[in-house]
């Protein structure tokens, strides 16, 4: 990150007040009247009908638009475990990519617990508050054991983004580039650097998408996860094959894809070289790709790359993802995310890509033009068209697999901000 | 409660959407660069920031204006235990009253706590996000140990409104009217109907005020709290005179005060009757009181009365109270809500209703005038003043006590809400 941009960012961050969020009240209060209906004597009422029926906390509180954006600050971005008030920036930022993108209202909450159990023990307690869960910035192994808990537990979606909304989004990229290099996903043999909680929920998702394990070769910091090695958890041993392949270098040897999850700069254009013939590289590590586009690209022109960046073509970000998921989730009160839902999800990002740009999109990134191909294998995040396609999916799939409260919203499609109720 | 006014209620609450808050942001969003700065890569400057030193997060979060209302839904208003979720309307509420009257930001936090222990972690865990903690509707006595256990472990001020709030408000209100009546605090015979969380505080605070238990007289369901019972919890025990009195016809007989937190239409008119000359009457059972004010005045006309009640002179409000007494305890970055604050905040409430009212503000009540006297012992929540007199007065003594980590804030006394930083 350049000096510019760190002081830009401590500057955004405390002028003209700390903070990018702030509560507001959107009722008329001016007068007595006003302030016995917000307060005492008349919420009362609202109350006696909660107590009646818990269905009308959506009918009469800000519930149903409130997702809680959780961590306990145990892997902050790049960073690693700096402890809950120091992700604070982040979980406040998470609140505003929800609000302007998908107009929902996101209380922050950072955790200081003591172990897995206490997180998930304190999440459950106050889950009532919110409309659903975002879990954030939790490090693997212990997301998959709090998140597999706390859907079990809560009666609203809990979804891990970390996990998940990186797997659509990069699953919706990945399609895409794998049509365009003309390569089936059932064939395509993967590499996938990286053993964490993004990349198991990539690779999980991809299966989903008709990817098979026995083509992925997945790695952690020893190497390749085989059917041999016995240092594995139940997560990383669910991609263990039974491979002679112990390396990188072993494993890029003619690999189709290449998806990168891990850090800076550990995969080299030799390495990248000998992979086979018009290759997909996802180098997804932030803010240092894995390879960097101008390297790879100068080792050869056949491949299609993405990355988590937004200064290079083809960025691979969650905020494709995230908003619209939980506003199609929200909009017809559903009890989880579930795979469906995922998967609709994966289907209306990796669509949208393929129908034309409005100019205005165009103008917003300073081109002429967007078209389907090697460098716009996903839409790009101003692209207001994401609140039309993919709440719509993932409300549709919500109903269609059963885990859905409220009927398909009949004023769906969103056509705009304005539209949300 | 009307039916019109019931009908009113729910339809603010729903209509045009459900609740009462938003989250808003508050920084530019706009282009691609805001969002760099906002969430990634930016956002990791300020996280590296607060993991070097925590206070940085009151420089680049919203932490120092945001406190959390969290309840149990134990004792909800009068309504008592409805659980947790159906509380969300008033905590909500709240939320509003805090934003309204002093800027300050509220999430709302529903606690399904299956003990008071389990409440206690929870909020413990979950602390760090705040700035400072409200505790809301919280049944008697586990408040008492809830908010102690909490001020002990918490790094930000804790403070039971329910107790404390009503304590300062209801303070301030008894010192001028007794001066009104001509009698001294040290002097004055009460009794208090309620022995709830509320009653209690407020005995407690009014002694901190000059005013001696053993004048005190305070009844729960059972009768005179004295020291021959022995069904007394450690709270009420704090109260147990050595007395003949056993019932409120005892107890009321030669009383100069009455204050009721207890249920509507316990005090009687012939009780009433026997209370000493020029005695002050605070029915502040809600929305019924102990005794209605046309009765009460019917009865006797040397009386002062006060009630919950906005459509009687006198009301005991706690939003006189709660917003600015954070305000100023946010401000001075306080640790605690003590005694010393507590104390100066009764004065600079009490000191106010004795300054001439402002024309607006009469014209707010649809008055001619307000003059302190029988008839307005205690400023109505309407009054502007408050934010310049209580923030002041509270952040002072947070300073003067020595729990303020910041000096007394140059920016003050604020003259409106848009002098709030």
């Amino acid at each position: 990150m350049s000096q510019d941009l760190k002081e830009a960012a401590l500057e955004y961050h405390a002028k003209p007040r700390p903070g990018k969020l702030s509560v507001e009240i959107t009722k008329p209060t001016q007068t007595s009247r006003d302030l016995s209906l917000a307060y005492s004597p008349g919420v009362a009422e609202p109350v006696r009908e909660i107590a009646k029926d818990p269905e009308n906390a959506y009918k009469y509180t800000g519930k149903g638009n409130l997702v809680a954006v959780i961590t306990d600050g145990t892997a902050i971005l790049g960073l690693g475990n700096l402890g809950p008030l120091a992700s604070k920036p982040v979980m406040e930022g998470k609140g505003v990519l929800f609000k302007r993108f998908a107009g929902i209202d996101v209380f922050d909450i950072e955790v200081n617990s003591e172990s897995p159990q206490a997180f998930i023990e304190t999440v459950e307690r106050i889950a009532d508050t919110f409309g659903g869960i975002n879990l954030e910035d939790i490090k693997a192994p212990e997301c998959f054991e709090i998140e597999r808990a706390l859907i079990e537990k809560c009666n609203v979606p809990v979804f891990h983004d970390d996990q998940h909304g990186t797997a659509i989004v990069t699953a919706a990229g990945m399609i895409n580039a794998l049509e365009l290099q003309g390569k089936k996903i059932e064939d395509a043999t993967v590499v996938c650097l990286g053993a964490g909680a993004a990349a198991i929920a990539c690779m999980k998702l991809l299966i989903s998408c008709g990817m098979r394990s026995e083509n992925i070769f997945m790695l952690d910091r020893k190497g390749v996860i085989h059917s041999g090695r016995d240092d594995l958890n139940q997560y990383k041993a669910m991609f263990a094959n039974d491979t002679d392949k112990r390396t990188l270098d072993d494993a890029i040897d003619g690999a189709d894809v290449f998806v990168g999850l891990s850090g800076p700069d550990l995969l080299s254009a030799d390495q990248l070289k000998k992979m086979a013939p018009n290759p997909v590289v996802f180098a997804c590590s932030n803010p240092d790709p894995e390879i960097s586009p101008a390297v790879a690209l100068a080792a050869r022109d056949d491949l299609i790359m993405a990355t988590g960046r937004s200064d290079y073509p083809n960025q691979v970000n969650n905020v494709l993802g995230f908003p619209f998921i939980f506003r199609g989730a929200l909009d017809v009160r559903a009890t989880a995310i579930n795979e469906e839902m995922k998967v609709a999800a994966v289907n209306a990002i990796r669509e949208l890509a393929k129908e034309p740009v409005p100019q205005e999109i165009c103008a917003a990134y300073n081109v002429d033009s967007l078209e389907f191909g090697k460098e716009y294998i996903i839409p790009k995040p101003m692209d207001v068209r994401l609140l039309d396609v993919v709440p719509a999916a993932v409300a549709r799939a919500a109903v269609d697999s059963g885990v859905a409260r409220l009927p398909y919203p009949a004023h769906y499609p969103l056509k705009s901000m304005d539209d949300i109720i």
